[in-house]
């Protein structure tokens, strides 16, 4: 990104080294769990401190407009036919940022994380970006104190590897976007009480197992240019990273450029088709006229029990900083399962990518994994997604090259898990179904510098199959 | 796009050839509209046949919900403080397609355009792509006709080589996006009556004359991948086209991609920190709930007559179809200059660009020209912004490369008509003001590939600009 010429020195880190260090870090994320006394109880929605339901309208939202506000939307999308629907949607119009810190020491990358405390997270406490902060909080519009390393990233600094806006939960958040940046810092930056300087190898390692690394951090992550190692060069496979998980796709595979299945051009021509076909139309309305919910005292919910409810919270915290607030937070039906079906084609791994169509996205579809849905739920999938989604669940051993239950996002979310899941499916055939394509990992990387392409299932999902190869490198 | 290996083989037409056939398209769009019998009647707002405000929104729309609605969206956007405001602005959800066919004719690339007629058009018929249609109405969902040619685009075709939803006016639509298209044919498509096979060279020349080209071909044409020809190697200069303009950039200067001011990295980081910095944030509301707006007789209209006013129209068409229709359009309450200021630096033409916030964008910024605004309002302009009208305004004859009146949007736009400039402005400072940046046109080009980057005004003048160099081939 940086445009410079300088090659790369690829610098891994030992597996053992890489393992202990991993474990070091647990156990930090531990004692800084151990300050903390956080609690987050269930309130009836009419008992969230400082929001109610306007009287017009019904929606739920503060009064001094802060924050964000769970409105209703109308929905049309075109699949054969047209698909009508309404729901609930959280209306967050604020663009956050999120910003990772990177350093070179003695040719190894780290990354400064934080060790973030979280209202809706399983665990509490998990890895987030170095700023991980709506506009308003480092805008301190609300008051409040100032956000740590802010300076680094805001007003426009120099060593940025990343910068852009991406989308989070279509399904759950109206047109949201958060800024993920990456800078370099060329001098010492100290880690203050509660961040910690981490390899990312060891960032990779944690990244395969439950809970560790949270959305904010696993979206940055997805969007950092890696310089992929050689597996031939340098002797590196999937299991690199120490930490003895399965043998995974061998890294040369993920980077040969001249191996894909489609052109990028056919890929963006692809993704402009499928915009165009389902054109979905969302506008919000009040949550007054949405359709097939109903307003209770402890939830917003679907008179069906499915999708997810709105409740009520209130969280106290103590430790570094004494807190304590209500919120609503959304509530999933049942746990998810996000999912890459991949194969070799011609030599290189393909992930096998749906054009995803949801309600919040700005364009209406972006690319989205193989299979991201509710399994409990067992309406409204068709016949493509049923195959994949058991495909997914029912693979081998063998197969599976990742498997692990992480965290969304932890502050809108109420103890929201899915299961991500990196499947080899090498006898599916290359032909695609309607709305879906193999395209290669690099592919999908270099989507991730823009702007309403790949949406958070996969990037998460990118960063998951970044892991198994344990590329340690900025690009030069 | 396409990704081949095989080399371009660049052919141009001579000058005169291009002068002759460019003259030969003038006299053809006069037999045209001589064909036509075409009368638009201004009409009240209440007089709009099929249109009525609702009684409890006030907004301005058709009961079945078809074409568009005029609604009212509230605004706010920060610089250096928040800004609030509200306005009426289109609601047109769907994703319409602006498809052009093209073929190489004996090396030479011709395009396949439309001599379309509509309402608010000046010279009521000029130069279309080959397909420009609604979603609806190339999925015929209200009725009519077939969409002409319509296969060659949807589903999807082969020889793909521009496809990206591009945005149009974000000051008067909501989110409004266009599938852009260039599909190249190989066998033979004849062209039926009121379309016509145009060699591009004789398409760039007619750009540089007065209303000519319509909206929708200037923004095709700006996405098409073009392999403009080295000066040095071919002895073409701006005068290449063959109607005698001044001289304008060689086209080396054009594409020299190791000597721009800023990676492309650079400005995508640049946007993004622009698109956090304004944080705009847009949502409809009743048109009842707009302030400073007056509901009049015949007009809907700012109190201070700034701005723009929607009218009724009473369309009637006969010649080809017959067909009668009402509508409303937006009316400019006074014309506009649309103006790029050019320099080289390095060696490389590099066109000032300003990171423009406007209400209807999906990001709320994307880049604009150096200068868009109505120079007869004289409010609402910060320093810079009146400084580079000036200069466009007042810049010497020798400086001007380019300058044109070029018709908007004839479907929506009452007769609104803009002055296209571009100014050589050596003498800038290589210093950027706040939101400002330079950058080569290779580079605009190359972000025109992508949705949600490059704003209607400046895709215009990217088309205008390449007019200036005469590249005549699709890329490999």
């Amino acid at each position: 990104m940086s445009g410079g010429s300088a090659g790369p020195t690829v610098v891994l880190a030992g597996a053992d080294e890489v393992a202990h260090e991993a474990r070091d870090v647990l156990d930090w994320l531990d004692t800084q769990r151990a300050h903390l006394r956080f609690q987050v109880e269930r309130v009836a929605l009419a008992d969230i401190d400082g929001w109610q339901f306007d009287e017009r309208s019904g929606n739920l939202a503060r009064p001094d407009g802060a924050f964000f506000s769970i409105e209703g939307i109308a929905v049309i999308r075109h699949d054969s036919s047209p698909n009508q629907w309404t729901q609930p949607i959280i209306n967050q119009p604020e663009i956050g940022l999120l910003g990772l810190l990177v350093r070179r020491n003695g040719g190894v990358v780290e990354g400064l994380f934080q060790a973030k405390a979280e209202p809706g997270q399983a665990n509490l406490v998990q890895l987030a970006p170095t700023v991980q902060a709506t506009r308003s909080n480092f805008m301190r519009a609300h008051g409040g104190s100032a956000t740590r390393y802010l300076s680094n990233f805001w007003p426009p600094v120099a060593g940025v590897q990343v910068d852009v806006l991406q989308s989070e939960q279509g399904s759950r958040f109206l047109r949201k976007h958060n800024r993920n940046m990456v800078v370099e810092v060329a001098g010492d930056v100290e880690a203050e009480d509660g961040y910690r300087w981490i390899s990312l190898g060891a960032v990779w390692a944690l990244l395969q197992q439950d809970d560790v690394v949270n959305m904010d951090a696993r979206s940055v992550l997805s969007c950092l240019p890696v310089t992929l190692p050689h597996a031939a060069d340098r002797g590196v496979s999937g299991t690199a990273d120490g930490l003895g998980r399965v043998s995974g796709p061998t890294a040369r595979s993920l980077v040969d450029p001249y191996a894909s299945v489609h052109s990028s051009g056919e890929i963006l021509s692809w993704l402009a088709h499928e915009r165009q076909r389902h054109c979905l139309q969302a506008r919000l309305c009040p949550m007054r006229d949405i359709e097939g919910w109903q307003v209770g005292t402890d939830a917003i919910e679907h008179t069906s029990g499915r999708y997810f409810r709105v409740i009520g919270t209130r969280v106290s915290i103590s430790g570094r900083e004494v807190a304590a607030w209500s919120q609503p937070m959304i509530e999933a039906a049942s746990s998810g399962l996000i999912a890459f079906l991949v194969k070799e084609i011609n030599g290189t791994l393909h992930v096998l990518v749906e054009a995803r169509c949801e309600a919040g996205l700005a364009f209406g579809v972006e690319i989205g994994p193989t299979v991201q849905c509710r399994p409990a739920a067992s309406v409204g999938r068709h016949a493509d997604a049923e195959r994949f989604l058991h495909r997914a669940i029912d693979a081998g051993e063998d197969q599976v090259l990742y498997d692990a239950v992480l965290s969304e996002e932890g502050g809108r979310f109420y103890r929201e898990q899915n299961h991500y899941r990196i499947i080899q499916a090498q006898d599916l055939p290359d032909a695609e179904p309607l709305g879906y394509r193999w395209i290669t990992a690099a592919q999908l990387k270099s989507l991730t510098a823009l702007t309403g392409y790949v949406n958070i299932e996969a990037r998460s999902l990118l960063a998951c199959l970044t892991s198994l190869v344990s590329p340690t490198l900025l690009s030069a």
